[in-house]
């Protein structure tokens, strides 16, 4: 198998470096042979190139099975908001260009680390949640304007009954796997796209009648969440409302330095972790790797179907939290301090 | 003052019979003449006239010196993603058609109710947030299409320049006027609308000096406000954006049922709970009416400047806290049974 490697921008570089030691790891324990590429993208690529997805990146994308990437974002851009070339459209791009439509986001605990959520243990414990969200649609790729005069700015929200068709699909194959509950988010009160949306996984709905089918407005959804996260289990939503809802749910777990995330669909599939480029940490040997190993743990199972080694990969992080040893990120006042470890003693 | 009661959907009828009934008795306490009118919307709106706003109870909307809302919405219309009127459209009109453009949601915590939030009480002590919600643009109002096949769904998220900045300047005079910092939400990585949102907030930002202006996503924002309320204080964004972290906040504050909120803009000003229409305990007589009576509290102090007014309302409610009485909805495991009340012995 022949996996590229993108590290992105601030900790990516750091978190991949262990993300990729891990898969070679594996391959000689398990005897499968992987070889690797390596390519730009975001700031990182506009540096060197002047395109947050140079044109090489995206050839050595669809030419590997599979992608490990890292993060994106540089402050400089946010604090610009004319700037034309932005680092997030390379990873918009890539997402399009791969047809990378289904975002997985595993929510799960670490019973290690329930007391780092700002929830209390008992509202957080048993909470194991699986978002699907749409990841090639919506105000994230409709038509962008501004106005001549530079005083008016739109963004288009809008949906294709097939783009929700398909994810909805693999919500409910999913569901159907898991505890058969599937809640779907929207705004169906307000918005048109959300109307149509919630109309496709209606009549969806009748195609899996052993799956209990659940709507729920957005605002509710950002509620109960908070109230009783134990409450869901897959949740199927649209690219803007997953975007802050698995940003949400992954503080109430806790985790927000352990979460990985996959984004699959037409071709080959992209791991990475739901944490971003954190600049603040870059370089000094901070960063938390395990979501980038957690990223290749989704690989395996997801992309080449190595449960076994999938879940080697697990294990041995368990195994490092239940022998006391985390990343500052992670660290609490109970923490031994000498267990407290930088990105490569924990990697 | 002439005051407008629009109970509207659900329980909105009970809780605003006792915001009624507070304002009646400040009115006798302090000297004060109120008079009364009611008049339909949303959902009650429809079955009597066929209009979610009927046109009397506009009229008597802009006739009036300030409105007390109750709830919106029927369960009937979630279900029918087609249906062509819907009580929230009232919802909608009546604040474009009063220039509502600001909503102000002040996230406050109530010490004898701690305990009713998910979050630890050592994350939640301390916290008060306002929000400035924008209400009369972004996808809300932007132009809807379908296909006419009906497989094509969008919703226009548009923003204008003086939309912008007449909330924006709202937020920042309140910031000024509190604890001086102001955190605006956008998601300026992938919207244009964002874009023209951060630019403008930065412009003003200049005339406010002394103001602390940060600028976050609202990815973030979701996950920030679960980590670390307190860090916030005032807090200013988009209507959509709102909509969702403003019910995340509240319920985070473990007050849902006690929230109040304003809308004002051009002319009149819009009270109402931040709760909805909850049409399973509707009639049940098992409502909270804080909220609707706490949204009196606001209406006396942002529409009429009568503090003293509005603190007698805000301690009286301390004051059942106290003592230990509780709806339904904030009881826990600790409430004296005999002391948990109906929404009439609570009123
Ligand atoms: C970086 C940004 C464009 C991106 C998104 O909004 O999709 C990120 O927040 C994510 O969730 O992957
Ligand atoms: C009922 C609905 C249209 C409304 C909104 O989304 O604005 C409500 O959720 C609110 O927050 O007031």
């Amino acid at each position: 198998k022949h996996i590229l490697v993108i590290p992105g921008d601030g900790i990516g570089p750091e978190v991949t470096t262990w993300g990729k030691a891990v898969l070679e790891k594996i391959g000689s324990q398990f005897g499968h042979e992987f070889t690797f590429d390596e390519a730009l993208m975001g700031h990182a690529g506009i540096e060197a190139t002047g395109s947050p997805l140079p044109d090489e990146t995206l050839e050595k994308a669809k030419a590997s099975d599979a992608i490990l990437f890292g993060a994106i974002g540089h402050i400089k851009y946010d604090n610009d908001p004319s700037a034309k070339v932005r680092p997030e459209q390379g990873l918009l791009k890539i997402r399009k260009e791969l047809g990378l439509y289904a975002n997985l986001r595993p929510i799960m605990l670490f019973d290690e680390l329930l007391d780092a959520s700002s929830l209390k243990p008992e509202i957080l414990k048993g909470t194991d949640i699986l978002f699907f969200r749409e990841l090639t649609g919506d105000v994230y790729f409709g038509e962008k304007k501004r106005s001549e005069d530079g005083n008016t700015a739109s963004d288009l929200m809008i949906y294709h009954r097939y783009e929700v068709e398909r994810i909805a699909t693999k919500a409910f194959e999913a569901a159907r796997a898991r505890s058969k509950r599937l809640c779907s988010v929207d705004k169906a009160n307000v918005l048109e796209a959300s109307r149509l949306w919630r109309e496709v996984v209606q009549e969806l709905a009748k195609q899996y009648p052993d799956v209990e089918t659940e709507h729920m407005f957005i605002d509710n959804a950002a509620m109960q969440l908070v109230k009783n996260p134990k409450k869901f289990d897959v949740v199927l939503t649209a690219n803007l409302f997953g975007d802050i809802l698995t940003d949400e749910a992954s503080q109430i777990a806790g985790s927000m330095g352990m979460l990985a995330s996959a984004s699959i669909g037409d071709g080959t599939g992209f791991f990475e972790p739901i944490h971003g480029s954190a600049h603040d940490i870059a370089g000094k040997d901070k960063a938390n790797p395990l979501a980038s190993i957690l990223s290749v743990a989704l690989m395996l199972e997801i992309s080449f179907g190595l449960k076994e080694e999938a879940k080697k990969i697990t294990d041995a992080i368990d195994k490092a939290l239940k022998d006391g040893y985390r990343t500052g990120d992670i660290a609490d006042a109970n923490t031994d301090k000498a267990k407290i470890l930088g990105t490569t003693a924990m990697g």
